[in-house]
């Protein structure tokens, strides 16, 4: 490179305290105004966690060891990245910020790692799962958008594990899916499948994030649930779960994915259900009315919650392709 | 597990205000106190990151992934988390605050990746490179503690590139160490030797680092210098390094290893230097005195800059194993 092109701002002499402002400054010639924002806002908080530590070069040198070690175990199908950001909370943090949801709309959630995309196409009623030593479950669902109208033809996924608590792509053998289905709903808004009911299971724990969950007293597991996915031009991308109530880790996910209004009772099919669903008296019920918030509701919701948040720590920001950049007019 | 075991304190009910409350909640078990307040600031700062970007799931996947490529990238004689550290100035900082200097002491800088541990011990007089087409340069230093006295028999590293800015270790076909050395001081504190002039290097820009660094309109640079590492019992460790005066990238270090105190300027050898280090008149070169703290100085200092530091921001802490933790009394 020639020294000429050298064109940073010439850096002062480098300090604990001045350290910060000197990345900025060198980091200040990023073209792109939003990486520059996430860029300065990134390099404040690391420096700032490590003032307010006291960082020793031990702890320093063991959490970079981690972080590469949470590299290395990384595989096609396997992302340590995303489940240590789950264990942090910071994925429910993001899609709570990213996918705003107006009262009255489906909450989302966790995606986690086993959404695949080789799920078999069912038609309303079929059954996703094949596994007979689970309890069989009747499931029966509407979906909506926030005006109360059916949303017909909606792509749904839907994903759960076996009794066992594993998801098909967690055995070596697995030559087809199973445990999971995509489905659409109808015109009325209605899609009804049979499953089994779901069964709690541990995360990943046999990796650097298992260790650490490990060293803080946490157990890996997560609450009975079961994923739904619901996909259709001009509606916000839906990625949620529903729990069930009184699950043992209802109230200490691993990956902080339970909200209130995604707990669920299972219920018990009456009489009209039997008939209807073609099912036995008694037969295990899981019944949820989805909610589906429009693209246009959600990225007005998200600019309002943006501006508002930072208008309160006092940062004057503007929106642009959807997210904030410092506004400097 | 025994759900039964499960003595983690309920979370509420999950959303982007109060997520972070509820990670510390569910880690607020980890018997270790220290860990438990690092644990606590890292998760206040990333999740503060989230907000105040309103991180989207794009931009979260996008990290994720980049960190996931450091992390494969890395290997036995490659550190590039080391790396993204340097250039976010973390390594900066955390020595800063890690190895606090009292005035008219030697300051500490970035060790950076190429100190290695078979370097061969000379003897005062010899040289620690052999690179012909480098500029055959003279080093004298002295090596004193913060009262003035000469320390003898410290083990001192010193290790640069050859001419062409590479380190022995890049090169694949190393056989035996080159351009570094171990030596000791004398019985006066007086260390000397011969080695070439530094020049200006790009630090490894073919992985996800580089490409920041690209992305940010930064160049790979770093000005041209000499490390050294200094080891005594009693003594705080010294990692440092001089840096030249005037070179193109002095201002503009793309690690941020350059601290006024550090730079300095090749001189030409007199009449006297030459006689009495056969050198001929004009030779390049260097000269420093070193200035070692001890480590009672260096630990006092540490826990004086914590609890100042500390008192600033409002947070009072006790000092435990030197490091600070909540003082919750």
């Amino acid at each position: 490179m020639d020294p000429s092109q050298v064109k940073i701002p010439p850096m002062k002499d480098l300090t604990a305290d001045n350290i910060t402002q000197n990345v900025h400054t060198i980091n200040s010639l990023c073209e792109d105004e939003r990486m520059k924002y996430v860029l300065e806002r990134l390099v404040t908080h690391l420096h700032d966690f490590a003032r307010e530590t006291r960082l020793s070069t031990q702890e320093w040198m063991t959490g970079l060891l981690f972080l590469t070690e949470v590299g290395k175990i990384c595989t096609d199908v396997r992302q340590e990245f995303i489940l240590l950001s789950d264990v942090l909370g910071l994925s429910l943090l993001v899609d709570s910020i990213d996918h705003p949801k107006p009262p009255g709309s489906t909450e989302g959630t966790v995606l986690g790692p086993f959404h695949t995309h080789d799920a078999e196409e069912i038609t309303t009623g079929d059954s996703m799962s094949h596994d007979p030593k689970g309890e069989p479950l009747l499931v029966v669902c509407t979906l909506k958008d926030t005006a109360g109208r059916p949303i017909p033809n909606v792509k749904i996924d839907i994903w759960e594990t076996d009794s066992t608590g594993h998801y098909d792509v967690q055995y070596p053998g697995r030559d087809k899916p199973d445990g999971r289905c995509v489905m659409r709903s109808g015109e009325d808004g209605v899609f009804w499948f049979h499953a089994i009911t779901p069964v709690p299971y541990p995360i990943p724990h046999d990796g650097p994030v298992g260790k650490l969950l490990k060293k803080l007293h946490r157990h890996p597991y997560r609450p009975s649930h079961m994923h739904f996915m619901f996909e259709k031009e001009g509606y916000d991308h839906l990625i949620t779960a529903l729990y069930l109530r009184n699950d043992p880790y209802e109230m200490s996910d691993a990956v902080f994915g339970v909200k209130n209004s995604l707990v669920v009772d299972i219920g018990r099919a009456g009489p009209e259900y039997a008939r209807k669903y073609g099912v036995a008296e008694d037969h295990a019920l899981l019944t949820y009315d989805f909610v589906l918030v429009s693209d246009t509701e959600t990225s007005d919701l998200r600019a309002r919650n943006s501006k508002e948040a930072l208008d309160k720590l006092g940062r004057k920001v503007k929106i642009v392709n959807g997210l904030p950049v410092p506004d400097l007019d």
